[in-house]
């Protein structure tokens, strides 16, 4: 595939992802499952939303649990630089056509809202109201205790176009996995703004739709414990993949289905990524360690199943590829 | 110091150590310090008591807290084979002159107590109620993840004297701690009955009192976070010594403080000794790997205090080593 | 099934499981294997044999690896009391019909082989030479510092009468996976001398045949670092099972295979099973969380591959139950 | 004290701290100790120098430990984006009367090397030889693991000045200890450019000299090995102080001293800082928790000893805080 060149001085600066606002059925259980199950911190509730976020996090929220009808990945939030780039970043979508929105978002105020060109609904901000983080209050830890939302992950109908538009916007490629051969097509490329291997994955598939959204944790024996709360609290099916370790960003993974089957990733251990000169690394799609190190198959639903975003249509991806990807 | 030979037929079995009754001063804060604090498990409460277990455990209770008006060790109870040893336990202090006497105790049914000669305060039982363990209940642990109560130590004025008496019970030596020289002093003895390191440890010290209850947990990492949780929540000046690594039994180890001053063990990593050839291992006190492999100094106070047992006067030591000693 | 009932007073006292002898194609291959992946220390290598054990164990060897033809289970050794207990066995044997011989065994002299009605092929012995533990010697740990030999699990073709079998030699049962209903038939029981889970675990099958041994480690993450080293190191597949944790025993475990194929289990985490009134615990075939709670299937071969004992013929099971089994 | 404003555009882009080069004075010795025993992997050897680096560091190193006749620092070195930036730099220390010179260093090529005003050897370089990372060759891990230079900490004579040159040249204040009251002092200070906690802080004390070096390492578990390893392996009295954890920075630490006294923290858990509006944590120097969250004081030789830079007079610094200061 053609591997973007990194873009070292983008039309506005996303400093990093920063939250998802998910669609769910029964808020009561998903707030429960989030707070007690996951050991998210609920910052605030009310009878149609619940904000909630990780012990290190200054930020108001790094999930927003909505009550809807139908469960669905509402949107994906990114921080920028200042306020500054949001006017820059609405001026790049004027410039490429691309609609948008400036909006008023509670606990987060100017709030910049887009769908991409593949369908991925994306809202840009700039401050969000602080709270004193809750990293030393060790006291109040629970579940796996999460520490900071660390990346998102989707599915992508067009992936080239995809890769190519987020990495005009300065995301940078640490990680890619490909076909073989001289026209090799890509099939999925963790690209990061923050400084470690992703802030946002495209992998080829049914899209757009959201894989899984992921929470750095500790350590692994954090995620060996949510794996015997999940088991003995009545929670075993949405155990989907794991516990396991990744070739790809060497990570040790778990993953897990919310009330609704919204993914999520427990995820620990990566590597800095900020050199100038950093390469990424490119993986065969036929390299097996790529997906798990271990070698232990990943079940069909993880390759299949992803929230959709509300109000999109899903495509068919442009190609599929004779290895199940969707790492 | 003469080692005690160790006793293959003694005259009654007891198993293992089984429970602590310790008398404080505030009842409801310490049953918040070891349920929510430690992580033991309320099995029964009322106003002046507070029966708590570990996950593991199948028997009712580990721990007693009765409320009273002066903090003190009550009782240190020992679960023997079968109904029938109690029987020969009371004809085995009929034939030595130890007082004993036979109560009725709620949740442990028959219950033989004595004094021993030393002054330590002891309660024999064969069968207590039974709860099914939690082990498998993940979604209830709490704290450290406390598992089982896994031994006792004490201070003893008469050492040589107490361990000797142990050892015809049936108590078999693992490690000891001596003087150097031809007639160097035992001051520290390691016994067990379980099969592990020890039930009970025995030290040279102003007695009779309890150092302190011991127990085991899963893995270093709930110990580290134990340290965590108690310096966010009110307990920083309760933690007393570690976390570290004895060379005594080579436990990784924490020695925290109850609200009463009562001094609890979180322990973890020992080994099997159940071999009938199995012997025990000489320290000499000027061995300072003895009380920590990694060379940290314990504080004073963890060399001199103890809780009393209720009604018995403390005596000096028949000798003081010029090392101190209460590993 | 018949649980059988638990002997307090065996014809002789056999303490713990102590070593299996395995026979191996390539010598030097799993000589590297056992020291250098999994972390047991050599004591002793010639051409033809090489002995090796684990940090906290006293005794000479826990595995022997013997140059053969064709790898085989050649035979796996318990340790009794002492020396008047291998008379007492030989006597058993003589008054049931059991041929056995008495051999002098390198470093461990006196030792009474027999074969098992059911063909598992066994040895005996009180007093093997010692060394020095290794516990503290953390300057050589390697591997997943294996700590100490934990149990055998072997395939029997006539499970009900192997358990009944060693249940008189005082074997004592502490779990077992049973059929559902009125005659449901027992299909595998974990029984122990040593007082945790288990010694000895038999599961229906093609048998006889050694399903796995298995080595405690101190944590969980030992485990999940010989995943890594494994994955690393040319045997990505020889990890067989794992990480996971069992229902059964509660243990973390992870199953490798060693060059010849012989199953190794690496397990932490079990429970005290000392008490007299201590009661088994029934699993129901149906339930799923007793190979694992956390729900991930074993692969086909975990059920149905073993070793063969060296020169015993393989029988089909008595029966075949509707769910795969070899916990 | 004047907290920095930080500065978003500085005259030259520094992304990171890169590496040490320390003088020895026995080169096999201290080499060993930073492979066998911190477990860093050697790249290149010669008769006068060694150079190690970390399983994530692409770099070729992050240590050089050069034969001296005297043990001392001999430079830190930072990485910056690209060529160009160094000529920026030389730019702005020719305007800001700041001596350095240009020279080529082995495996790193052009280096702009320069004495800051406070008497910190420093060099600057772009591009160094490149290896690929270790990461995922866990069969070479060895040690506790160490997986990249994290970061450095000095003492300066003039820590309210060395800090106001460091935020100049984009350094960011994330967290800070001072002095209360209205005219309260700076006594030390976190700074970082690389987007976690740190890549320099400055420590009020007899200065130049270097504190310590830090390793960032997967979990608390690998640091809990080292002192083990440490402790049986002759390097006991080389642990000076923890593990525990800081209040500053989250830390989870342990510092050890090399055979020639460079002291090393071995380090893990801290946070993201990258957002432009991050705001840096105050504590008092009255707070105890700042050092250690769990109570257990620093021994004296950590406050007092460093390691001073080759050349450079040590002064002593400006003011005295009635309170011990190195974190």
């Amino acid at each position: 595939m053609p591997v973007p060149t990194h873009v070292f001085d983008p039309p506005f600066n996303i400093i990093r992802c920063s939250h998802a606002v998910l669609d769910v059925t029964n808020l009561d259980k998903s707030a429960a499952f989030y707070e007690k199950t996951v050991g998210l911190h609920i910052e605030n509730r009310d009878d149609k939303s619940v904000y909630l976020r990780a012990s290190e996090e200054h930020q108001h929220h790094s999930v927003v649990l909505r009550k809807a009808p139908k469960a669905a990945c509402n949107r994906l939030g990114f921080k920028v630089g200042n306020d500054g780039d949001l006017d820059k970043a609405a001026a790049f979508f004027s410039e490429n056509g691309i609609a948008y929105a400036f909006v008023d978002q509670p606990f987060q105020g100017r709030t910049l809202q887009f769908t991409d060109p593949f369908g991925f609904q994306i809202e840009l901000y700039a401050t969000m109201e602080k709270r004193p983080h809750l990293l030393r209050r060790y006291d109040l830890y629970k579940g796996c205790h999460p520490q900071r939302l660390d990346h998102f992950n989707v599915f992508a109908a067009e992936v080239q176009d995809t890769v190519d538009f987020y990495a005009r916007l300065g995301f940078r490629l640490t990680e890619y996995a490909e076909e073989d051969g001289d026209n090799g097509r890509i099939a999925a490329a963790w690209m990061h703004r923050k400084g470690n291997v992703h802030d946002f994955a495209i992998t080829n598939g049914r899209g757009p739709r959201l894989h899984h959204i992921a929470y750095w944790v500790p350590t692994a024996m954090n995620i060996v414990h949510l794996c015997d709360v999940m088991a003995s609290s009545g929670y075993l099916k949405n155990i989907e993949r794991g516990p396991g370790r990744h070739g790809i960003s060497n990570a040790f993974f778990l993953y897990i289905r919310d009330p609704d089957g919204h993914r999520i990733e427990l995820y620990t251990s990566d590597y800095f990524t900020g050199d100038h000169d950093h390469e990424p690394l490119r993986w065969s799609l036929r390299d097996p360690r790529r997906q798990t190190l271990w070698g232990a198959p990943a079940p069909r639903s993880w390759f299949e199943e992803g929230s959709t975003f509300a109000g999109q249509a899903v495509r068919e991806p442009r190609f599929v590829a004779d290895v199940l990807v969707a790492d």
